[in-house]
């Protein structure tokens, strides 16, 4: 073995000013490697890396030094003389390394998983920088964990960090279709080019996965879970393959969206019956088939039974069936099942949020062991706030995957500045109870409560074509912000959005704090400008674009907004305790109690779980109508806050990001104020209450809101 | 007026090397404004350049001064002192600067127009580089044009330059759909964010300026030409004007597409009849609303009776009827309309060649004075290679507007490397021999043989959300020829493509030679790998993607490929002379006599005028079936050559281009072979002759390539 050592007096320093010849346009995400301007902190790092000392002969120990080259060059920003480990040094390696052996005990590495040691060391009068791991993606964790501290300027002379991850299959679900359109896409179209595939692999593939890996995702369902069958024929196979070769250094597996009557589409079959000796052989054969082009194949994503998907269900099967004849197939090449729990039959429930509970819950114990249940946050639909979903902690015999939504659906598109690491932590927060107090949603999918080996974790993601990924370059933050938490689901919001803050805008505090102010605020303000004290699905039909809380004829009532309201003369909100639906009893018996009365009620989930009068004081001397016009209003004035605060970063922000986010917070300004008015003016229709005074007028007749009309609104088939 | 000076003590010089961060994507297209490498070279320009005095207080000037500033941070790439005009300097102002006016005479400026004067004066010693012009925009083009000169790396002690364009619009056409899609469109989908307009303009829409105006292009077609009435709403105006506003300072105007039944669809009329006076009223007072948000709005272009498109033959009126109504409109406001000669109708025509010069012919003399009509390159659509369009030179009365296809519909996409200077000189170089010898294409368009003052040029745009703006690298050299040929259609294709090589790639001698034989050969390959000797429209149906000489049962015979080549048992070609549809009769008799005759008509364009037997000698000892094979494989074998002279390019070529490009070279390569299999193979059904000796056997069956299916083929509506 070769030992490499970074030289970087063989590096050409182009001392080109890039960064003003074309726009910033926000695609280098959180790895930008902008030269350090700090002199102190530039010149301590230099000082305590002065040589590289990394073995890198496997292709993922490649990317590794390709990395930190890149970062390292990019950082400290011109040549330093690396003479030789004689210096003080960065040293790079797993336990087989001898001087890492020397310097750690071999009991560290055991249980590291792809976790990573991160170690200073004073040796001799020299520091030894060591970055350790017990495989070859534990080195690429641990490189990106390193270039993190140096990026966002931290203390890295006392290093003494040993991270693993928390959850072991950290995954993006894709829902891009094969024509290049996504569903519920908001940042231009999808980033895989089918059609070019697999001759073509342009460098942007490389870059999704590094900065995938670099937040410690490792997995990439590629295609939309309302899948085609398409997407499992040898030629689309191949394709695929030529995305898993990219992949594949970097630790990401690439995983397919398996549609269930495949065996009839694409096999020629008669029936897709799991029961059947013909499907299930197909289902092997074919699987058999995925793993000769795509040797670390992860595991099909199912949605079946489901908003018109086929599923087990056609043949009068159930989702047991359904999964595990696929996991039978996968699992001699250890691949997974992920099935997902969104299910939503052509019967309309008394209440839709029961569903799935209802169809899954007995039918816990009957999965094969790799088999996970994918679950949303919720039991309706990605709302910008919605109770945990009463599976986490009901199913203790199998594993259930969290599904999140980075792409925001229901929460303003691309154009509103919303933070999803506060919703995302809010739901990990929540207490099940499952097995006594403490037991919380995080917990559950850990693993932890029902020590369940196979975990997961999964975002609907919001990366499309555009130039800065995610079409909002504060939407960034929310693929980050999943990306870490599903590595470590104990993590503040707060911190995260500081690192990723200093990554990706400025390592000035008072700039941090302020930005870090705005996103933490922002969840809040798109509750209360859209659906406060547990309004929710208002919204307008179809491309969801806006609100629609008078949309009461879709093609069924669940797929209505007054089916979710209830509003009339007298009060509003769905009664969804003993006396209602009993949704309730879905719960932990804690908490079903708790929520069983409106006082005890959280005020922000009031509505999801009671039918309150307008005139019915819910805090003292507030009305739930004065109550609700107060949390519109204050959704409003937290998205000029917003700006306020933005307009104060004028000259700390690059011109181009600045006026982006600018024209964007004016954008959501707009549309917030759209939300406030048109569902205040039709709740007053019901309530015939006034505004209280001092606060401004709608701008237009609920008559005007009512009557919108949008054409070609991004992320449905238009 | 305030002298602003550039002080580049101000500029803070970010030493970081972001080339190395992400990925090299070519985003920066050809104004990358890299360091400069050459010493010697940039001691020269420091010393030359020591002090800028640039008056900036318009718009323009104001962008004119920002680039100058990216260009001469990013070229020299360090902190000068520039301390005040008492050094050398770069003067840059219009004929009112005083020093101007001391150094370059009145006359100079006099029909200078949208021109610019770039002179260096040696005066006590000091060297003064000016930059002048008459007006605003000029100032911009010196400006972009003298930093071409720097990037190429040019001799710029002595320069002595006046230039003005030849053709005075000069304009990109959009195929984009409101919804996103590009018909024809291989990059992506459309820049344009409709749904986010007009509140969110973001940095892309500047870039794209920027490149245009960088090459001269003064106008902008938003819209595609199946156009939506949608986009004559005043919604959709607002929309528009946001754009209009970001490319003002640029000299680009925005030109909607328009959708002749628009008075019908959007204004509730019963008719769009042209002489209907209700209708021209509507149009009217469209034009004055049009006017009102965008006050420098350029035109309209139309599609009138065209692939089922609606027009004023609905009504029983002819094309001029048409135009000359909305050019009324559009008259007090200097505003254009750009009318399309490529008509369509339902009648199958004995020859779709003749169709357009049968219906426009007999118009001439009878257009508004603000009316173009836009004709294609030749009479059938965008092929490899066509004779010049027989309109060109035959309405002497009325300006005759280039319309060429910068996206690649018929040539490969944007997998292929096809550069299509080659093919727009060709064009250009034609001798329609209208009023005499010499009487150019070139010349017809730029008004010279005809003494036209209103002159234009447009280009259906490669452009899309990709990274690199249009899919192949190499493609970014077809929208910028396509601009510098606006701009001077007597450059060379040569000088045009060592220009953008020297931007785009490197200034290294002998690697520009070599990528330059790459890109002038590349032309010809596409010909002979695709449709040789005259042979052309043999693409697959509908989508156009890859061969389809067998195409047979489209929707009407001219929509396949068998009308178009007639081959049979004894021979193929579409006999267009005296004995045949003699469409040659539409053309100048000295053309006419001469392709009257197979000895006398250019090898290239045999077929397209004559059927020729298959063995039949057309040159000495070569039957036409030898010659056929020889070009398919010779075709095949140029594509390898480039894959050749590309890998002698590695370590010369930053990696992630020269990696991206050889995957797309490699991908011709399969294609080009799939080309040329598949119709040599059909063409062997009939001729019944053998392969010569020598031949690579082909890989597949007839029937293979018959069979094959692709889905989600871009640029079509799927």
């Amino acid at each position: 073995m070769k030992i490499h050592k970074i030289n970087l007096l063989t590096l050409i320093l182009l001392l080109g000013t890039i960064f003003m010849a074309f726009a910033e346009d926000g695609s280098r995400l959180w790895l930008r490697y902008d030269q350090i301007q700090n002199q102190q902190v530039l010149m301590a790092y230099k000082k305590q890396i002065a040589a590289v000392s990394f073995v890198a002969n496997s292709p993922t120990q490649k990317v590794a030094y390709a990395e930190l080259k890149k970062g390292i060059v990019g950082l400290f920003g011109q040549d330093a003389i690396f003479s030789s480990t004689s210096n003080n040094t960065l040293l790079i390696g797993d336990s087989s390394n001898k001087e890492i052996k020397q310097l750690i005990k071999a009991g560290y590495f055991k249980d590291l998983g792809e976790g990573f040691i991160i170690k200073v060391v004073i040796q001799n009068q020299m520091t030894k920088t060591i970055i350790a791991a017990a495989n070859d993606v534990g080195l690429l964790y641990g490189t990106f964990h390193f270039l993190k501290l140096l990026q966002s300027q931290q203390d890295v002379s006392k290093l003494n960090i040993v991270e693993k991850p928390k959850i072991k299959n950290r995954i993006l679900n894709h829902w891009d279709n094969l024509d290049g359109t996504v569903e519920r896409g908001y940042a231009g179209t999808s980033i895989w080019d089918w059609h070019k595939l697999p001759g073509y692999t342009p460098t942007k593939y490389t870059d999704y996965a590094r900065a995938n890996a670099s937040i410690g995702i490792n997995g990439s369902v590629l295609n939309n879970v309302n899948s085609n069958s398409l997407s499992l024929t040898k030629e689309y196979l191949i394709k695929t393959a030529a995305i898993a070769h990219v992949f594949r250094p970097y630790g990401i597996k690439v995983y397919l969206s398996a549609r269930f009557s495949a065996p009839i589409e694409i096999g020629g079959l008669k029936t897709a019956d799991p029961l059947n000796p013909e499907v299930q052989q197909w289902w092997k054969d074919k699987v058999k088939e995925v793993y000769q082009y795509i040797p670390d194949f992860g595991g099909f994503l199912v949605k079946a039974n489901s908003e018109g998907q086929p599923g087990p269900q056609n043949y009068g099967r159930n989702h047991a069936d359904g999964a595990n004849m696929l996991a039978t197939a996968l699992k001699p090449y250890n691949g997974i099942v992920m099935w997902r729990a969104f299910v939503y039959d052509d019967k309309v429930p008394d209440d839709r949020a029961k569903q799935a509970y209802n169809e899954f819950k007995s039918l816990d114990g009957q999965f094969m062991d790799n088999v996970l249940v994918q679950v949303k946050n919720g039991a309706i639909d990605f709302q910008p706030r919605e109770p945990f979903h009463p599976l986490f902690g009901a199913m203790p015999k199998t594993p259930l995957m969290m599904e999140f939504q980075i792409t925001q659906e229901y929460l303003g598109f691309s154009t509103h500045l919303v933070y999803l690491g506060a919703l995302f932590k809010e739901v990990l927060e929540e207490d099940t109870y499952s097995k006594g107090k403490g037991s919380t949603v995080s917990k559950v999918i850990t693993g932890e409560i029902d020590n369940h080996q196979l975990t997961g974790i999964a975002g609907v993601a919001n990366i499309g074509s555009e130039a800065n990924w995610t079409g909002h370059p504060f939407a960034q933050a929310n693929w980050y912000s999943f990306g870490r938490l599903a590595w470590n689901p104990d993590l503040s919001a707060e911190e995260i959005a500081s690192d990723w803050i200093k990554l990706t805008f400025t390592n000035d505090n008072v700039a941090v704090n302020e930005i870090k102010n705005m996103m933490i605020s922002s969840r809040e303000a798109v509750v209360d400008y859209m659906t406060p004290l547990g309004l929710h699905h208002i919204m307008a039909r179809n491309h969801h674009y806006g609100p629609g809380p008078w949309v009461k004829d879709a093609g069924r009532p669940d797929w209505t907004s007054v089916y979710y309201h209830k509003a009339d003369n007298i009060g509003v909100g769905f009664n969804r305790t003993s006396t209602g639906s009993n949704a309730l009893a879905q719960y932990h018996p804690e908490i079903a109690k708790l929520y069983e009365k409106k006082e005890t009620t959280p005020l922000k989930y009031l509505l999801w779980f009671h039918r309150v009068q307008w005139n019915e004081e819910i805090a003292p001397n507030k009305t739930l109508w004065n109550a609700m016009v107060e949390h519109y209003y204050e959704g409003v004035k937290s998205v000029e806050e917003m700006q306020n605060k933005w307009q104060k970063l004028d000259g700390e922000i690059d011109e181009d990001r600045f006026k982006e986010v600018s024209q964007l917070l004016a954008v959501q300004h707009q549309e917030a104020k759209w939300w406030r008015d048109a569902c205040l003016l039709y709740f007053q229709s019901f309530s015939k209450l006034p505004l209280p005074a001092g606060y401004e007028k709608p701008a237009h007749s609920l008559e005007f809101y009512e009557q919108q009309r949008f054409y070609f609104v991004p992320g449905i088939k238009n």
